[in-house]
């Protein structure tokens, strides 16, 4: 049996939103797209540019939709959840594109109540730099992780299908628990932009700021990239994964402890192992990663 | 008065060794380049390549040299001055290009005595990833910014040829005392180092570390760039500007240690203001810079 969607339903058609319709589409694996969200503008622009085929109110998209892409900020999750839950065909399979997995499997659990079973939580590792639809490529996800973590609820038919139209977007697919993904991606994703906002705003708030950043070269340039990404976002994902967020930022303080001994100690062996052993894995990351 | 060195000794003919001959040359403001070192085969390429065009030991190199660049490791910059002190040709200028200031003026007192009036201690701020005389290149400067930091001892004229010397390699030259650029590259450059070594010695030393560098992306990718640096020469910088890098890993301390109560509390607002402040400050700087 061949991998089809009928009618894909995109709420919040952006970056993520967008990349997704756009990238099934090329696949040639979707009849209808239809956009819901909040910016009329936005969803204006994605009907021009062919994104979506229509706009509707939440009710009227899920309508006839086997898949329904909510790629909506975590704060809206429940209230998009509680207006179409009831509305659902059946075999309708509904995922989501959020950063973090634990807090939208358990909105999912208050929100979407019988229909939990077709919920399958999801988060693809592509860049959140940009927003908007006038950001999304139908190249965006090719070659890039996607995470899936069902729930314990979560049929395997409706595993298999979300599965199915990451693979059609190009993304390689991935499962693990809310809890696992939660915990990876402290430390991977959420402690390294907290660093990198603890940092910026730490020079910002000196006397001689303007000097400072003027002599900040290329390693601060890229060391602080992150530093510019959406503070509402970050307080939310930050907010969402406070318990695994913690106990990364507490190993990290721990670290910077023993360094801080050891710099004042001036114990240069001490030193140099971590940055030895930090620099061996940074390139043998880096030798891996084709886009490093 | 036009800007002219009849003869150029570079000590250590590395990345930017190689390319300060290497601009000036292109300036035709050079006449001869001689060059030394340790690793005899980059000296030779150096030969090859017409980076330089003879080779010699330190106390012949300074012969009839009237400007003396010391782009060697701080480790080796006592034992240099003190092999050359005593040969300098009346009125020859002596300047280095390591990361910090305040340990090689300090070494300068001790090792180049009664020559310390032409001594200029300076700091190219320019990519230090690749190294040898390979990496080298005549625009490596062009447009970047170089701190010359006076002693007290340090005549006007020798500040003057290297300011010269700079501006002919197409630098934009600065000055500040030894102690202030410490202070200022503390900030900037040093922490940065020290903060991405730490995460990834963090990440590296858990038993998942496999599982988290496979979901490590972009952001990752940026923020730890400066992690894959040398580990000895980062040991050297960290222990040589200790107290101001102290100073600074305080400070950031503190600004971590209220991040985590507001994440404990769940304070958003805290959170967001903080995020907010820096995600403004990171961009005005990048839209300030051309090359970020």
């Amino acid at each position: 049996m061949t991998f089809r969607i009928n009618k894909l339903a995109v709420f919040g058609v952006g970056l993520i939103g967008g990349s997704f319709a756009m990238a099934l589409r090329q696949a040639g694996v979707v009849g209808e797209v239809v956009g819901v969200g909040r910016g009329r503008e936005n969803l204006e622009l994605a009907l021009r540019l062919g994104v979506v085929d229509s706009i509707a109110e939440p009710e009227d998209a899920v309508r006839g939709a086997d898949l329904v892409m909510l790629a909506v900020p975590v704060g809206q999750m429940g209230g998009v959840m509680a207006r179409i839950a009831a509305r659902l065909e059946a075999g309708a399979v509904v995922t989501d594109a959020g950063s973090t997995k634990q807090d939208v499997a358990e909105i999912a659990q208050t929100s979407l109540q019988s229909s939990l079973d077709c919920f399958v939580p999801g988060h693809p590792i592509a860049g959140a730099e940009l927003s908007g639809v006038a950001a999304a490529s139908a190249d965006l996800f090719q070659g890039k992780q996607v995470v899936l973590t069902p729930c314990t609820q979560t049929s395997a038919d409706a595993l298999l299908r979300v599965r199915q139209a990451w693979q059609a977007c190009g993304a390689q697919v991935a499962e693990m628990s809310p809890a696992e993904h939660d915990r990876v991606f402290a430390a991977v994703s959420h402690l390294p932009h907290l660093l990198a906002f603890a940092l910026v705003d730490d020079i910002a708030g000196k006397a001689n700021a303007g000097q400072l950043f003027g002599y900040a070269a290329s390693g601060f340039r890229d060391f602080t990239r992150i530093a510019g990404s959406h503070p509402e976002m970050w307080r939310d994902i930050c907010l969402a994964n406070r318990v695994a967020l913690l106990g990364e930022l507490d190993a990290y303080r721990g670290q910077l402890e023993r360094l801080r001994t050891a710099l004042e100690q001036g114990d240069g062996a001490a030193l140099e192992r971590v940055f030895a052993r930090a620099s061996a894995a940074r390139n043998a990351w880096a030798a891996n990663k084709k886009n490093a």
